[in-house]
């Protein structure tokens, strides 16, 4: 006789897991969150105080950044990535993060190690004051390997109606700030594990750590230091730093008839970015197309806002450019 | 010189992709989305006239049910698959679903491929009133064969606070009604790829079709006959039936000091299970607690409110059992 559990799909397993990270998860939960642990759904009231609130909604993964991660055997990295990845798309378009969900799907169910993982996401929630209120763990048998996994999120938030930030008031003159990012975020890691890992173990030496600490170190959180740079001045536009870069990014959000001009050494990159382009053979124009290169978001603002955006940010920031008159492009200048 | 590209993540055919899934994406669209399609996030406006408004969220893959249809080549019914995976358990919370994300991971992006499987989510969303409003689609080279992916979800709806559904209500005799299920909905396939497929060929004929039409038929969207009960009768408890079948997902909502007796012989089963089962020598337990067998959603309320219950609901459903005085267990009865 055939089972679930012969077939690799180990229910109890999974009871044990959720009972693990149960309390990683309800640590993420104010008193605004409804609804108990492993109920169909549980949900968040609605902020009062909004005239016309929108909900908005992203979702991301982390990518192969798993894969190196499984490699390496280091998970703690990935909760900031994925949080990051989605609430700070979010936070791009305006909005206050509120709540969110993960979806984990793995070869084999392993408690302690999904436990590791949930456990990474939560506390990235909590840096974010976003209440994790949904999960699901996957068991996928047969197509993934036992100890493969991919991690992905969705995220929902609010913002006023009239405060959507979309590009659209961006004008010629004004300022772009480029906030850091010490580390590659959780974008490249095709072109990490294809051009660069095949050259050098996980344990060689960087200049900041070895492979596997400089690789997977965490994204930051930009949503919360956007949301006191809302507070503080008004914001023309906004650009999250993932996959396509600098250029491909701001792009998404510039008016047909503005042009950015970003100075591309303008700002302190951190010496990750040089090590991956000379051991993986990376020429400066696919470097800059495919990591973040030490800017991992972007706000424009007018150029008398400089210093209260950066004051409000809290972490290191640079004026990197400025708009001018042009056509929508974004142009790399050395 | 490497490049991302050849690493195998083809940021022009992820454009493609883009452009070719806009306009199944945007038809989901009604006048309260706000924001463009290709933005760091889109939104919809909070329905006006909740006193309490809460904000539920849930999420769900389809399982390996994608890999069976990779293996037959039919995607069709995933949309409905993953929609009512995510939006049905969003409704058993009494929530109405607003707007979803979904998340492909693929092997290769293939932009054909990719805008079948967005389209079939797209037009569940239709179905069940939901906008989508945003998207991920992440190439994973070198993990992911080619044409292997994945499909989750995450979904946003709303409920007043006092009228969030949590089993809290149920008292004994009441009528447990069960929604009909005409196939596996996507559930089991991992038993279905371990105990059946290795017997017979997707061409193989079952009763209602070949195994592939059969195993691969989409999920009935129950959320919007949700809806619909919720405002024609009070509703006690309600459960999704997924993976831990009726007794392993109705047992998610029911108090302690109560049992719910179901007697399995009440609906009729359609024949898919019984070749499952006789196919893959899975014996009737196996059976129940890994597949819908024919109950795909569970509702329960108060006796003399089946008749208008069961109008309001349009799609067919049987009385299936009742509540009693007990200990929080399902019991199924011959």
């Amino acid at each position: 006789m055939a089972t679930y559990k012969e077939a690799g799909v180990d229910l109890a397993a999974a009871d044990q897991a959720v009972e693990r990270i149960r309390s990683h998860v309800t640590a993420t939960w104010g008193e605004d969150v409804v609804g108990g642990f492993g109920g169909f759904a549980a949900g968040i009231k609605i902020p009062r105080g909004y005239a016309e609130p929108v909900l908005m909604m992203a979702t991301d993964g982390v990518g192969t950044k798993a894969e190196v991660a499984r490699r390496a055997g280091v998970f703690d990295g990935l909760g900031l990535d994925l949080v990051a990845m989605c609430a700070d798309d979010l936070a791009a378009a305006g909005a206050r993060p509120l709540a969110m969900t993960d979806y984990l799907a793995v070869g084999k169910l392993a408690p302690d190690w999904v436990e590791g993982i949930v456990a990474s996401v939560a506390a990235a929630c909590r840096q974010s004051h976003i209440a994790l209120i949904g999960g699901e763990t996957a068991e996928h048998p047969g197509v993934m390997e036992a100890d493969e996994f991919d991690l992905a999120g969705a995220v929902v938030g609010i913002v006023e109606a009239d405060a959507v930030i979309d590009g659209s008031t961006v004008r010629p003159g004004q300022a772009i700030l480029g906030l850091h990012s010490p580390n590659l975020r959780s974008n490249g890691f095709s072109l990490i594990r294809r051009a660069v890992l095949p050259k050098i173990g996980l344990g060689e030496q960087l200049t900041e750590g070895t492979a596997a600490e400089v690789l997977l170190a965490g994204s930051v959180l930009y949503s919360p230091a956007i949301q006191r740079l809302l507070q503080a001045v008004t914001v023309a536009a906004m650009a999250h730093v993932t996959g396509g870069g600098i250029a491909g990014n701001l792009s998404r959000v510039l008016p047909a008839n503005i042009d950015a001009e970003i100075h591309a050494e303008s700002w302190r990159r951190p010496p990750v970015f040089a090590e991956v382009a000379e051991i993986g053979r990376i020429d400066e124009a696919s470097m800059f197309q495919t990591f973040n290169m030490g800017i991992g978001f972007i706000a424009v603002v007018d150029e008398d806002r400089v210093a209260p955006a950066q004051q409000a940010l809290e972490i290191e920031s640079t004026l990197i450019g400025h708009t001018t008159a042009g056509s929508g492009k974004v142009l790399l200048r050395a």
